[in-house]
């Protein structure tokens, strides 16, 4: 089959035929049917051979949905040709952090050896993929696999940033999205149809912040220092209850904190790690600051009832596996609106 | 000045002149703008001499606005002149339950002999009306008092049942509200603007199905036993996660039972007082049945804002004092669509 | 190998020798260290033919222990003679519920065919047994498994009627647990471990009450009309917060709904079905009533790591395989204090 | 009336004596019968005067119980003599904040020019106070004044922290408790009432960790960077579920942030103010910093309800009002064990 891989460090990934995998014991192969790409892809293909962890080649791709091909040995109740989404933080399924499906925090999984599909295991960017345990599968029903893809990361992500801030984001209060890119795009729209919240968007882009009104935001303003003045001023002077901020630069560390009200949160989902001063006199008293990994098992469920009943909308731009590697490198130029989707 | 009392058991209530009240220490006087009308005056009111617990005469009205009139003595930071909504289930202020803003819950009222307005204390039913501390004033701001006066009941006790069960309003849940009148037009918006619940109302009017829709409702149907299999399929034979049930006598009380899914909530906001079996093989397992009671200061400030920003809609006819004795005898009758508001 | 099994309808159950059975694929065969004897087995083997529900022979025990003694195909990281608990109400594993770990509200396993050990697959009574998946099983690590067997119900269940009331169960709170039984003598120590709630324990037998005391129970008191104003007067007059009711018979449930407080819960665990009424006139506002059934994967993660730490402590009784149908006869008799456990 | 008073910048607090003060509408006046001597009265009067907010002369003491001696006009059911203690971070009573009394969040507080007693307000190191509102008192009861007074700031503080993180002290769970001073040998025995989880403290000196195993903590090591590893294996390699730093400053900070496992807290409640790195990239995965602030009025009553409850112990030191300076100055030195307490 062709699969879409990274293969030599500091090299653009490539289209190579491999042999088609077969599934073990519990395992489920997929006929894959779309694949997302993902700006975490190009951060990793960007490391340095001394800071690089997977093995080589591999085949990329982490947000991947597919119908049911082969069952494994004792796989059961599960149809062949099923549509499915691929819940893609794998984990032990034991500890207790996977007995809550919060596998995305398993305790068990660096020591086992279980890495997530594109991030260690094979991907979904080939014609089939093995996924290792048919409770990492979420029936699509109707939902259209290439519109949808994406929501296993770029929409789980966002979502449980946003539950683990749910209690604030009550009637009256006001939250900031930083960065309307594929996660920020899909956050604005969560956040409108999961809470009563006022949501205000934040770009240096201006295409992106009429991407953001598009999508249901009430305010957008450019990502700059003058931005806490105004946002200020839409809070009666008291600051915004909840910052997700999507790109987590110094920047726009700096400009969430200077934004937030006494026990707002500071949701940092982006890469960057900046530096931040906290405690009891720095800052708005008791606004916590933290940085949330993918989601929950449950949550991907959650995300994709949501999309079903709430028509969440993914802006996706459409690849064959062969032009793949152009995707890639579009996005790496900042060039994709939304969110880039292979087809294999 | 003018005011609306109810004066003889079994009568109608009457327009008469009684003196212009002066506020105490303490004390706010409003006066009023809007004051709403609504079924549990009419159920007190058909109440025989034996169950009626309040004295004669009584000015009604516990749905109040009013602009701020005169302060009395030690009540500062508030100018006069300012709009405002009056929170009805007053307490004592000082107990747990008032400490968190409970006051709907106070331990103490009936010690202290503390009555809401309207009901045991002077109502919003006259020019002017005393609110007995400052606290229980929010400001309107921009609202219109007139289209928004009910929502200090017809908005807050349905906000308050739904936030009880907000954690089982999740993406992909299905909720129903039965009985489209006062109240429960308001939860079907409520319910929109604050979950990503999918919304199925009930009612055996049409006309307030057609209501029901337009306020946002995804699924209408008759309120009738046959809708337990219609609702069930909607659900894929799970059941619905929250029943609000705004007539809660037998019919729908059972209707409600026999919907439920699993550790779902049977909200019960009607004045009935059906009789349900309980137990671990009765009904849907730990799905739970309760009984709210109208809602909490700060609910009260978040129906508000949510009116502010996501533009609530109280479906409103308009009386004059004098005419208000009209008002109560078209509820009586069960002829208001939506709810009633008398402007002194 | 020996197993205790229920073969014919009204009569008791047989010690009989059956073959020791293969794991498949994805299972995991236990040497049985200990077997819970519970109520709800002598519940079902009382039931008529027409209402008994499981196939026949029935191998018993849905409390067990078990050393890892097999691995099916595809079960790794998994060490042989590991010691584990097992948690019984298995689920699919995929479904929302399960993928919170919820099985025991799994919604697929009536349509799958998937039953609890002991409860329609065969149970721990027996020198072996298979268990479906190895994330039924939870290590024990240095807990006797004579000693904890039973926290995987007698345990699991109140802890999980515990947790779904533990925003009502915070300093000052005051809750009653009706029945010291093989569940309630654990529920009291439960309560003390992971609350600041002062415990009310409540029985006909003073041996029981006994009991209650030398686990935790602040106050102990008769199971009788009479313990209403006794309760009553301990909490100044406002009632309890949760009432747990191990028995749950019409006079418990009655006895509990008149201590109720506003806003309490009243917590039915037992399997009694009464009638209630319920109401916004009828007993105390905005209190709740529910059923709950056994409890989460998580949830007993939670109840055996909190054995490890806060000694909790079940009264058991020590029988062989073969003295087994004479521990169901007293436990028919409600002769056994606090647990009987069978150890192969 | 005699009164501990600040009246210099940089001097020692001077005993004076001023005029008795009367009661306004709505206030009340206490016989004060116990003071708490507090860190945060000597960093204030330790700072310059570019810093310094409050006027001068400043009565101190903002832990405060005493006996109602005289009510002002409007305050009812509040009879003479009771015992009581005062919530300190007064606020206007009915912003949001304050409607769920977190007054300590008050949004109004700065512009209305509210200020807590000791802090802005004359405070309770005299021989008679006065409370700006009868909602501001918490009946004592049975409580000794001199042994609970602190529990209004070294009580309600820990308690603000830990229930902010109650979520996540489940069953299981491990808690660093990081300098065992004033609040920190509180926050022990609050830990251990209020949770299951398991307690180490942390110290730099011996006779402060024997204070923490006196009261309930189940480890104590010293607070150097050793400990990191040590309670890294007492929690089999996972790291801990919160810290509570009550020290916070650069040190501790580091050293709760190294041992932090993914989702946990780390709550600073200390004055340091040091700098963490922060992002997805850095530390446990969403592990959350915080730094709390007082606590509200609920949280009082129930610290209150938990003293009277599970018998939480202050460690105090007795002074009358003329050795107050006396207790600063010790203070100052760090020499106090627990708290100082003045007695007027």
């Amino acid at each position: 089959m062709k699969a879409l891989q990274y293969r030599t460090i500091g090299s653009a990934p490539e289209v190579v035929e491999i042999e088609t995998p077969e599934p073990g014991p519990g395992q489920v192969r997929l006929k894959v049917t779309a694949a997302g790409v993902c700006h975490s892809d190009d951060f990793i293909m960007s490391l340095p051979e001394e800071h690089y962890v997977y093995a080589l080649p591999q085949t990329l791709g982490h947000e991947g949905a597919g119908t049911v091909d082969k069952l494994g040995d004792g796989v059961a109740h599960l149809e062949l040709g099923t549509s499915v989404a691929v819940y893609g933080p794998w984990g032990c399924g034991r500890c207790y952090e996977c007995s809550k499906g919060s596998e995305n925090y398993c305790t068990n999984a660096h020591e086992f050896g279980i890495r997530p599909p594109g991030l260690g295991s094979p991907g979904s960017m080939a014609e089939y993929m093995i996924v290792d345990s048919a409770r990492h599968l979420v029936p699509l029903g109707d939902l259209d696999p290439v519109k949808n893809v994406s929501l296993t990361d770029a929409g789980l992500t966002p979502y449980h940033a946003i539950k683990g801030s749910l209690d604030k984001l009550h009637a009256g209060s006001t939250c900031v999205v930083i960065g309307v890119g594929g996660l920020g795009h899909v956050a604005v729209q969560l956040l409108r149809a999961m809470t009563p919240a006022t949501v205000v968007a934040l770009d240096i882009s201006e295409e992106k912040l009429n991407l953001a009104t598009d999508v249901g935001a009430q305010y957008t303003f450019p990502s700059e220092p003058g931005a806490v003045a105004t946002v200020r001023d839409l809070t009666r002077g008291e600051g915004v209850n909840v910052v997700f901020d999507f790109v987590a630069n110094q920047a726009t560390m700096d400009l969430g904190h200077a934004m937030m009200r006494p026990q707002g949160d500071q949701v940092l989902v982006g890469v960057g790690a900046g530096v931040l001063p906290v405690g009891l006199t720095t800052g708005a008293m008791e606004s916590a600051i933290r940085s949330p990994y993918w989601g929950s098992r449950p949550e991907l469920i959650e995300v994709l009832d949501l999309a079903r009943t709430s028509g969440i909308n993914v802006h996706t731009e459409v690849y064959s596996l062969d032009n793949a590697p152009e995707a890639y490198a579009k996005l790496h130029r900042n060039e994709i609106m939304g969110r880039a989707v292979v087809v294999p």
